[in-house]
């Protein structure tokens, strides 16, 4: 038997694309359509839960990538959704990926929903977690919750973005980490700060700027999940998003806030499977 | 090998507890939490899908019957939630039934919202399908949809009350409808119309009354299940019931009316079973 590569043991490859070197990993079952995943503000390739994405894995191939200017990938990272859409398409193609499943975390929530109007053939079905349709208005907030966070150590700074105050968030919280920090070689490095300033000014863009996208015309499966108590986004607007969408399922979870799916990796995994592999 | 009883063999059985006969069924894999169903607004044991009923017996074992006055049981169908889930208390009580997962559709929802509040040492796990918590001001047009429902012929009618407008949601209703009438021997007979006006002024009634029941107090596990577009209870009261409550799963399919579980019925069993046996 050939051991397959995981999400602890794939390496880190690049592609140079548009004179970008973009960092990636693949691995898993190998199936028509990979999971690609558009990873949260900041997050890198070391940022993915790899409990969920050795459960995904099981049973399809996963993608996972530092979009223009993120972690170990070089370039520039544009300061609006539709440019890392684009950018994102560009590195797919040059890899030979025309049809791919998405998964979005938070801004890579926001991508997905972006690449489904405006690339509606290359994407199979979607699955959004931690995100917000265009024009939420929580987002005005985004630059204020991210300044109080940095006000904390690391752990504590995770825990206050991503679980909710109380012993059992929290201390999934901690497991989480853990996890995180499971693999130890090849990791990826920061996001650099200009790129980070980059993405807050996306993030607080798709809150602001007017609404330009009919997710009605989405005709793809979506899954979104969202905790119940999410302040980032506000959870409400997973609800909002669902009634926008004409072939969504949507999940939400208790006494989670935006790392819903990282509280609960096992039930996130058997409902993404079910979805990718049924719906 | 012995032959297990299914939803489709199991026959009905009676019990009679102060003064009424109840009709129930039990059938499915012996497990120590029975999961029992808390039927709609007129429905008897004939009006839960054999298709899900059976998903969910592969993996526990399921008790069905009829609260007073309804189908083939006697007594009197009370006009009030909480005395519908006193008699049944009484029912699974004699039965020897003392520790149980609810399965509560529509009108079985409040029913279970209730049994989780009152009786919250009997209850396990609730599943609850379609329904609102208490003081849903929707309610107030309950009289009205069912008026206008009663004018349409039967299948029309079911369709108007479980399944959306569009040709994919009614060719689901249509499929569920047969499933409903696969069983041909040993079947209820249809709920008497004195007991229909009693559930009527019962599901008024828990819209209407001041809210009394504190839901944030329910510590059980409850996964709740809905379609986009119930207008029968209106779909955002889902999400008001996950908010009230502190340990919910929320779960909206698409395209889907008051009866999401009937048009999505291997999506429903496999989510019911996973969160039964692991959550």
């Amino acid at each position: 038997m050939s051991t397959l590569r995981t999400a602890l043991t794939a390496p880190t490859q690049y592609i140079n694309v548009n004179g970008i070197n973009y960092a990636y990993r693949r691995f898993g079952k190998p199936s028509e359509f990979p999971l690609v995943g558009f990873q949260h503000f900041t997050g890198t390739l070391d940022n993915w839960d790899p409990l969920i994405l050795e459960g995904l894995a099981q049973e399809r191939e996963v993608l996972i990538f530092d979009n223009a200017g993120v972690g170990n990938s070089t370039g520039e990272t544009p300061d609006n959704v539709a440019d890392m859409a684009h950018d994102a398409v560009d590195f797919l193609n040059a890899l030979g990926v025309y049809k791919f499943d998405v998964l979005g975390f938070s801004l890579g929530g926001f991508i997905a929903q972006y690449l489904a109007v405006k690339y509606p053939e290359l994407v199979r079905k979607l699955v959004i977690v931690g995100a917000a349709p265009q024009g939420a208005k929580v987002l005005e907030h985004f630059p204020e919750l991210i300044y109080n966070a940095m006000q904390k150590d690391p752990e504590e700074r995770f825990l206050y973005i991503f679980f909710t105050a109380t012993t059992t968030s929290r201390n999934k919280g901690k497991e989480t980490l853990k996890r995180l920090f499971t693999r130890t070689e090849d990791r990826d490095k920061e996001t650099a700060q200009e790129s980070v300033l980059a993405q807050m000014a996306a993030i607080t863009r798709w809150g602001a700027d007017p609404v330009t996208m009919d997710l009605k015309m989405i005709p793809h499966p979506v899954f979104i999940v969202q905790g119940s108590d999410d302040k980032m986004m506000d959870s409400d607007n997973s609800y909002a998003l669902f009634k926008q969408l004409s072939n969504a399922v949507l999940t939400y979870y208790p006494d989670a806030a935006h790392g819903s799916f990282y509280q609960y990796p096992q039930r996130f995994v058997n409902q993404a499977n079910d979805f990718l592999n049924n719906f």
